[in-house]
Formats: structure tokens, C-alpha cells, sequence
């Protein structure tokens, strides 16, 4: 269905993309095979920066309704977004990245492969995430030490680091890989592999195998029973750098 | 105004339902009678779930701009939203819930009659909030203990509870009645009725009737002097249940 | 570009306005010259308040995609929106208003000249905010001590004070002149001129001009450092401010 649409003709779309209900395409866009975009969403809106890059918006991707998604930014294939998300142009996106309702990417910025947000997500520019990084709900990768200012000193995050609900990433904050950040916790610095980060002092509380569910004997790390939660070909990639965290936790 | 508006033939629309400039209605839906629609919302949104139970939209609906409302929900009359909110599939709604802009109900829970939400409140999958129930901005209710995992230990609030602002409920918190968790608190495990939660541990600080604005002599519990926001034909519930639960507190 | 928009002939709409794809404007408003108007926003929305007056919206403005302003608001030149804000009715702005994404401005509030928010901050009803103020990501201005309550005690914000992310201004806090709330704060009461105020407890951490950023060897306050970012026009009376309120903040 592709009624009250308005696609520039300039704009490069591939086979069997599908349009919601008035979705607005604006022109320097290339967009994969086979990707749904939702009602109401605007794709490869102008940036005010000048001769910006093409929005590259891989194969297969699922733009739910409501969401803003600027040229100038690469993405791979898979995306799959909620509503009412903000995607700023600068953008290098890995596959299969996840967003949640009203999650803001300001652009600028590096995301690996299968990465996952929640909702209200606040990525500053310049932000670098690694891969099968989690981000929950309100957080917020800062960038600016000293605000205002045009001191720009964005957060670094390892591969398979966890990142929960309503944590306050300060600038500069580097995460090491497979590092667990708890509910609340305010991280800074330069935080070690595989541990957990926790308190509005961002202290380590110890490292991530310490983390057990009682009643059903699940334990972290996540590796170990959260991969069929991923798409088949991520898997044995999951194991690996798994078994590689694990050991270099090991080492500490 | 219906102009601009895209309705599947199979949705069942009731009498007089005013549709804004650019509405989306999908065709498994079932709307009441009197409801209002905004611009540019999107009600029915197809779910990932096969077979999924139609929307039903109680009488006296008033949804606001830019709203998302799933299939598979059962919502009650007079639900009056904010603008840019979600419902997702799953959700039992009770009487004339209000929603501030940009909430999020992930689905799959059960919400009583007469809540309250203000901006940017979060309802994880499988939460259960009672009757008169108020969750503030930036409110987050979670059900991962252990995040990430296939883990689900939702959030249960009582009836009359008020959640003040960027209150992050853990997985599996049960808030009892009438209890108040104050702004920044960060509330678990199992909480007794009619007492104030505080801080980050979480911990008891008093029973409700503690809580007092000096300058006007005005004092929780709220039942005795809020009465009057409500739907006359609510007030005579909320005496009952507000003596019903001083007479819990009381036993305590 | 004016397709499939929905203009109320009652509207009165200056020179060279352009409006993008699905714009709806309702008749309640007096649009500026040169103001640009993203996809998908609705511009007078109506209030519940009868007789409410139009909202005006000063020249040069560009407001960003899925933006909802109210009818009954008086909004200076060159207002400059993020995607997906929502202005409600009675708000006093005065120039060059900058608001990030999901910002939400509760109205009958006022708000100075040259003010900056970012994504999710939360204005609630009454607010007093100065000029050259800036507020982060999360931030929300509460105005009720005693929630539910029909008690509104809102929040003032002195000229060219800061407030970091994630900050909660309780109800009632009146703000000092070129303060710096920091991130994760709690702010209550009267708070000094050119202080910094830290931690959930909300305690003076010692004078503005103590935050240096050690690489760069720059140092608050700000206006010292990044003038520049503000148009040229604002440059004089950010150093006449800014040397008033260091002035008063010598004197204590």
C-alpha cells in the first residue's frame, strides 16, 4: 500500500520495499531489497550539513510508524526499529541493529552488529558501541564534559556489554567488553571487562559471573543462555567472543 | 474531518467517531462509540503475534496526534491520551486510563481504571497496575532480572499507588496499596501498603499519612483531597477503597 | 513542497512559510514570515480552554517533523525544533528557543530568550525559565509537592544557569543565576547564583568556577568559552550577563 506517499524520483529503491501510509522518501536514499517502512516516517531527511553522503539503508530492514531517519548515514541490513525513533545523519550502523520507542541516535557515531536499545535510548555524537551491546531504557550516552561547550568527549562501549535501565554514561566513560552497568548506576572512567558497575559512584561491584537468578539458576554471563535469542548466523559469533571475554575476564 | 484518512473496510467503526487529518485505522478494530482520533495516528497496528484478537476501543476515546495503538488490546471507555504514546498488543485496560505523551504500555498487561500516567512512562510486558493508580514521568517498570535473558518477573502495582517521577520499579517489585514511592527512588521486593519508599535502597520511610505541604496544611493520603479530579461517577469507589486501605494501614 | 497538507482557511500565515508533506495547521494561529514547518507536524492544535488566544509563532522558524504546538501561545523569532516536541497552550518564548527531540513543554509557562534543551526534557506547567538557560536530556521541572495534589508550586531557573542530564528539579526550586546543576542531581529550594549542585541530596559542591576541564584547561563559567555557539546578535548581552552574575557571585 503506497497511498498519500511522497517518494522524490531521485530516490534509489530497491525490490519489494513496502510503504506504509503517508511516508514521506526524500531523494539521497538508496534503500535495500525487501525492506517495510511504516506509516508517517520520513526517510533521508536533509541535513543541514552540506553535501552530505546518501542515507544507505540495508536489505530487509523494518522501519516501524513515526520514525525520522536523516541522509548521511550507512546501515546495514536488518535494521529493525519501534516507533518514533530519530536516526541523525553520520550514522556507521552495523546488521540487525534493534531500536526501541522514542530511541535517539544523534549521529556521529559507530554501532557494531546486532546491538539492542529500548525505549527513550539517547546516543550523543560521536559515540562508539561495539557488537551485541544491550542498551535499556533512558540511557544516555553523554558527550560533553564540561556543559555547554565544544569539548567533545564521547562514550566508548566493548562488545557484549550491558547497559540497564536509566544509566547515565559520563563523557569519555570506555566499557570493556562483555562489562555488565546495573539499573541507576552513573559509569565513568575506564571500566573494566566482564564486571559489574553499579551505585551513582559507578564503583565495580564485583564480576559478572557473580550475577545469578536464584529461583531459576541462570547466571550471567548472557552468552551462555541468551543466544537463541538471535538470528541463527549470529550465534557461533556469539560463542566466540564469548569464550574470548570470558578469558581475558580470566586474566584479570 | 476525515480527509486524508486510510480505514480498512473491515474495521467496525461506531457512531459518531471523529477521525483528524491523516488517520491510519487498520482492519481488525473495533471502535466505540463517541471516540475522537487525532492526526496522524496509526490504530490496529498489525503484531507479530498470529491471530491476534482485534483491537477493542471503549466508548469516549479521546487519542491525541501521532498515537500507536496495536491489535490484541482490550481498552475500556474514556481512555484519553497524550500525544506520540504506544500501546502495544495484550494490554487489559480498564475505565478511562489517561496516558501523558510519548508513554509507552509494551502489552501483554493488565491496567485497572482510572490510572494516571504522565510523559515518558515506561510499562514493561506483563505488568499489572490496579485501580487509581499514578505513575509519573519517566516512571520505568522492568521485568528482565537479569538482563539480558528469557527471564519474567513483571511489576505489580496496588490499587491507588502513586509512583513519583523517574521511579525505576525492579523486576518483580509488588507495591502494595496506596503506597507512594517517592521521586528518584529505586523500589523492590515487596512493599506494604500506604508507606512512603525512598531512595536509592529502595527503603521504608514512614506511612503515607506522614507526608504533609506545610503551607496549606494538605496531606497524604490523597484520597481525602484529589478526589474531586476524577469522573464524579469514580468518587464514591475511590472513599471506599481509600478507607479501606487507612484501615489496612492501620493494622500494620 | 505543500502536498497533501491541511491549512484551515482562518489561519494567517506570512511570507515565504513553507510547510513539508502532511503538515496540518489549524485556524487558531499567525505563523511568521520565512518559518519552515517539518512533515507530518500539527500547528494550533486546540486547547481544552475556551477562548483560548491564537499561537503565534515568530519569523524564522523551523520546526522539525511529528511537532505539536498548541493554539494559545506567544513563541518569539527564530524557534528551533528537534523532531517529535509538543508545546502546549500558554507558553511565553522568547527568541531563538532551541528544543531537542521528544521535548515536552507543558505550557502556561515562560521561557526566556535563547534557551536550549535537549532530547526528553520535561517542562512542567508554571515554570519560570530565564534567558540563555540550558537543559539536558531527561531533565524535568516538577510543580506538585504533593502528588496527586491541586497544590502547584512551579520551578524558576535563573539567566544562564546550566542543568545537566538526568536531573529532577523538585517542585518549588528557584534556581541562582549561572548555576550548574550537575548530572544525576536533585535540586530543591533556593539555590545560589554561580554554584554547582551535586548528588541526590542536591548540596552545594563549591562555586561554577571551580569545573575545569583539565586537558583543554577550560573552565566554567561558560559564557567565557562558548559565546560563538550563540548567534552573533546574542554575543553583547551574554557578556553583560555574564559579568553581572560573576559580580554577584563574588559577593557572597
Amino acid at each position: 500500500m503506497t497511498s498519500f506517499c511522497h517518494t522524490d524520483p531521485a530516490a534509489k529503491i530497491g525490490e519489494n520495499v513496502t510503504l506504509g501510509f503517508g511516508v514521506r522518501i526524500y531523494g539521497n536514499v538508496e534503500i535495500g531489497d525487501n525492506c517495510q517502512i511504516g506509516d508517517f516516517c520520513v526517510i533521508g531527511h536533509p541535513s543541514l550539513k552540506p553535501d552530505c553522503a546518501p542515507l544507505k539503508l540495508g536489505a530487509g530492514a523494518v522501519i516501524r510508524s513515526h520514525a525520522v531517519i536523516y541522509e548521511g548515514s550507512d546501515i546495514g541490513p536488518h535494521l529493525e526499529t519501534g516507533h518514533h525513533v530519530v536516526i541523525r545523519e553520520g550514522a556507521q550502523i552495523g546488521e540487525n541493529l534493534r531500536l526501541g520507542n522514542y530511541s535517539d541516535i544523534e549521529g556521529a557515531c559507530h554501532i557494531g552488529d546486532f546491538v539492542r536499545m529500548h525505549s527513550y535510548a539517547h546516543v550523543g555524537r560521536g559515540s562508539q558501541i561495539g557488537d551485541f551491546v544491550w542498551l535499556f531504557s533512558l540511557t544516555t550516552l553523554m558527550n560533553d564534559p564540561l556543559p555547554p561547550s565544544h569539548i567533545s568527549e564521547p562514550v566508548t562501549i566493548g562488545d557484549m556489554a550491558t547497559v540497564c535501565v536509566n544509566v547515565q554514561l559520563m563523557p569519555g566513560t570506555v566499557i570493556g567488553r562483555g562489562a555488565m552497568i546495573a539499573s541507576g548506576a552513573v559509569a565513568h572512567g575506564q571500566i573494566p571487562p566482564a564486571v559489574i558497575i553499579s551505585g551513582t559512584d559507578g564503583e565495580v561491584a564485583g564480576p559478572v559471573h557473580f550475577l545469578m537468578h536464584m529461583a531459576s539458576r541462570t547466571r550471567h554471563p548472557w552468552h551462555k543462555h541468551f543466544a537463541d535469542a538471535y538470528p541463527e548466523r549470529a550465534r557461533d559469533r556469539i560463542a566466540a567472543l564469548g569464550a574470548e571475554i570470558d578469558a581475558e575476564a580470566a586474566d584479570l
